[in-house]
């Protein structure tokens, strides 16, 4: 395990360090110290995840919530840091999720997953 | 994302060389080298895949799914080679969730998640 503490440690530095984060770190803060925009992106956030929730729990989503969001999906874009936020947001997991492939690789290649390889 | 790479790759290779993967190789391929206890685990991952896909569907699991199902882990506990491979993966996925957990460290902290301090 020591190996794998200090490999995921420089990885953890890494990340901290990077373009990507440092980009979503700025465009995050510069959302949160505007009240307005604070307010929008986290209503944008409480909605996005009260409808996935539901998705999950295989519960049906009505017109009208689909219409809520969608209108809150167009106040949110035209906010422009927001819309930066956002874009910074999905770079990041982007970044995660190529990490997440690497690290996984052992597994899937012992469980014999082709899309791996 | 040259130092993200490098510091992935090294993780990757730590997983790699590290006692528990090395473990659950070992518990792994003694499981598929005998044709009995292979057929017993790939009918108890299929069985146990059905039932998680049908839960995160939100759909019912029936009286007699839930007997057969636990008719068959009562099978496969008896299986000392397949409890083992079991108890093998549970260690992995101790590590690989320990990993996860450094890893998005500097995202929680970023969005103010306490979990992670």
């Amino acid at each position: 395990m020591t190996n794998i503490q200090e490999s995921a440690a420089q990885l953890e530095q890494a990340i901290r360090e990077s373009e990507e984060f440092q980009n979503l770190k700025q465009a995050y803060e510069l959302v949160m110290t505007n009240a307005d925009a604070k307010a929008m992106f986290e209503n944008f956030r409480r909605i996005q995840f009260e409808l996935q929730e539901k998705q999950m729990q295989g519960l049906d989503i009505t017109e009208e919530e689909v219409t809520r969001a969608r209108e809150i999906v167009e106040q949110v874009q035209k906010h422009e840091n927001i819309t930066r936020l956002m874009e910074e947001e999905q770079r990041v997991n982007g970044v995660i999720q190529l990490i997440s492939q690497v690290i996984m690789r052992p597994l899937d290649e012992l469980y014999g997953n082709p899309d791996s390889m």
